[in-house]
């Protein structure tokens, strides 16, 4: 499937660990990184671990339905990960950490699903918020389920970041992308707010994205809302998701019963 | 007791020093860390030291009363990881330091106290705000007496964070996480506030401990105020500690007084 | 032209890359350099390719009318370069990147062009804020010719910065500067607002430029509106570009429309 | 007078002013650093060189009165460290730079003087706020005047911070110290403001000096002025220096008169 050899990998994920570590994108051992070896064998991080001192041999081989196929416990994140490799067959690269800007929006309840920056627009697109699922549990991959097959990056809710590519390093910097890009909305919005870019720029970007080689899925934006753009955009049917569980919705419902 | 040398102890600390300074989690010579050697020997870092470099033959030796058993003149704080050791036999490793988010919430009197985000909630639970104790005397282990058998790391009123483990990178990868935590939800107020997970949520949690592997002391969880868990949480009893002295408290009194 | 060697250059911008990556002003591929490497030939980045792992070897040679003159892609930002180049005889490198800070204002649709700090004051100047406009297309060079004549460092709305210099360390310094002040001004907003300087301790700075050796192009100052230095600030008729199309304002415009 | 030898005390600039850019305490060639040889001559930075990249051989040397006695060209900012070493024989290393967070705190026209986190009370005391100066001129030196005496580091306005020490280590470390404090203050701010030590907190860490070994200067406190605290501080009389001009107050008069 993959022309480069398992052992680049292994380095290639050992040195994206590095970075995300170096980056303060994960604290002790969270995240999680994987890549499809071949159609039913992933690589991917052992649990436990820290990512900023991983080691090439002690990845963990799975197959697509996560039964082992080599020594080493996996991440207990794994479920979220085969879910993406079962539901896209184009994604052969999963990276998953807690970037504190990107996971502050997602902790917040916040999307970031407005077109603001070209490049986002350009290569990822909108980055919905998926509603909380427990962690480890088929709970957090169902949260993705609207979203799977529209987008490429996904905030969490109270939770953090997944990202997907086509490889290893094309997932990873969406990851760079997201929270770079979510640390300038938080800026931005400290000083009174971004600029949400008008329909007729976003329609242009759209044109030029294969000017740029771009061919990731769908860049979707929130200006649909107001006045949508039509078939370049087919992200607004699945923004929200009406199965997903609220649970702040009916938190909310309860603090105003009691007040009232 | 710890079936790791000496040696290796030393080299581990000398390593945490140097990712401390590196994060900005002291700034000078801020921070101290230590670790059992066996029943009654505690080895620790120097006064005076930087710890971004330190050196593995510089530590000091003390006995469990802070008997000095090596050359070198232990941190002042060492009073604090020597109430630890005593009243916690379970931990083998403190860490303290002054992490600038983690200290932001210690300064302005706010404590990490609330259910959000599921990785802090397995692995370390509430984060309780100690009321203000002189350095170096024993003022500032007596106001960890509330929270000390049922929590694993603590903010220290307009000072830092201490944080203990099973091991040293365990003791050091909480300090990581609360620090971590603290921007998280630092950058989520900045956005209108961070959402507090349902108690039916942090129940499910819970159960999930024993799968990974977590056996720290107690979750705990801010949900209790409203909806008790029950004895999943034991710690809502000890979170507000009606002795301490409320040094804050006092001063409004005063301005109070002094307005009307 | 430059007495510097290609080869140094190319390791020059290498180190340039290094740097950006590291202190985050790019993420993923963002950004791009670029330097006269004599009348008619400029020396690039790639395009696609991390600022951050560039390598000597593989920098794209073209002409001033943007035709290959080596192998390999250049930046789809390359438009923006041979622009700037054309206009500015002086202008021997530039530096393009997206540090969050300098990009938060510029997505918040806010200039920098207050006089606040000395060395800005010095060095830079006023940093204007350029309209949008649509990356790798003329539209985006179009957006500065307002400023080109008269300006050091840009801010590019809802995109990034772009600084110019007479030789590399001094076009990529400026960008160090532009993200160092936007943090600083940043933090004194949330702090209550900076404190602008007033006309006459402008005017003396002005006054010791020769003494800094400083032969940039024009301080230029906010405190015109309210009370015109002169001769010494030709800045202030350029500063708003009544030809520049205001995306935002028709926005306003409709959105105000849609409420009435 | 210092028993370390001259090559080392080139060294340690060195290894100074690398820690000062990659903590991003300057940009571009920002700061400068001098440390006393002996009863007159000085050891500084040259001017127009990054701090990250200095050479041990290029340092400048000049007597009390700025005049050469080695090639290369000092800072232009030689003026406000001659000043110091003039008025403080205690002093013999001097450190300036601007650090984001502090230098943010000195442009909203904010000091550091309250009394909030123990390490700042014991060790440096109140960080005043000096009047804005025109750098590279007398101007600058003089709006310390009222404070170096009773302070070991200094915000000065809409410029940088410049810390003082007995050693080039102590000066540096202060510069550390009061960076982490002011995002410390500015964190504590955002999240609802930092609480203030009482006076009786405070006097018992002016008693623990002697055992901390600490001897600098005057720890002072912002409490002074609604119950002053007496003799342990002597910083209350100059913490606002009739004398200084104050730029901002006429702007603010001036503004106030064309409103009416």
């Amino acid at each position: 499937m993959s022309s480069i050899s398992e052992e680049t990998l292994r380095q290639t994920i050992v040195e994206i660990g590095r970075r995300m570590y170096a980056k303060g994108f994960v604290a002790a051992n969270d995240g999680n990184i994987s890549v499809r070896l071949d159609d039913n064998r992933i690589l991917t991080t052992p649990t436990g671990v820290s990512k900023g001192y991983l080691e090439a041999e002690k990845m963990v081989v799975v197959d697509l339905q996560g039964k082992p196929l080599s020594g080493g416990r996996p991440s207990t994140e794994l479920p979220l990960h085969l879910f993406i490799y079962q539901e896209r067959p184009d994604v052969h690269a999963v990276v998953h950490a807690h970037p504190p800007f990107a996971t502050g929006f997602a902790t917040a309840g916040l999307a970031l699903d407005k077109c603001v920056l070209a490049e986002v627009i350009v290569t990822i697109g909108t980055i919905p918020l998926a509603a909380y699922g427990t962690p480890s549990t088929e709970e957090l991959p169902n949260t993705l389920k609207a979203y799977i097959h529209t987008c490429e990056a996904f905030l969490m809710a109270n939770h953090g970041v997944v990202t997907v590519g086509k490889d290893l390093m094309e997932a990873y910097f969406k990851m760079e992308r997201v929270e770079h890009y979510a640390k300038i909305i938080f800026i931005a919005r400290a000083l009174g707010g971004e600029r949400v870019l008008p329909k007729e720029a976003v329609e242009k970007l759209y044109d030029l994205r294969e000017v740029y080689g771009e061919k990731s899925l769908n860049p979707g934006c929130y200006a649909c809302y107001h006045e949508c753009i039509g078939e370049a955009c087919s992200n607004h049917e699945v923004k929200y998701d009406p199965q997903a569980p609220d649970y702040f919705g009916e938190i909310v419902e309860k603090v105003l019963a009691s007040v009232r």
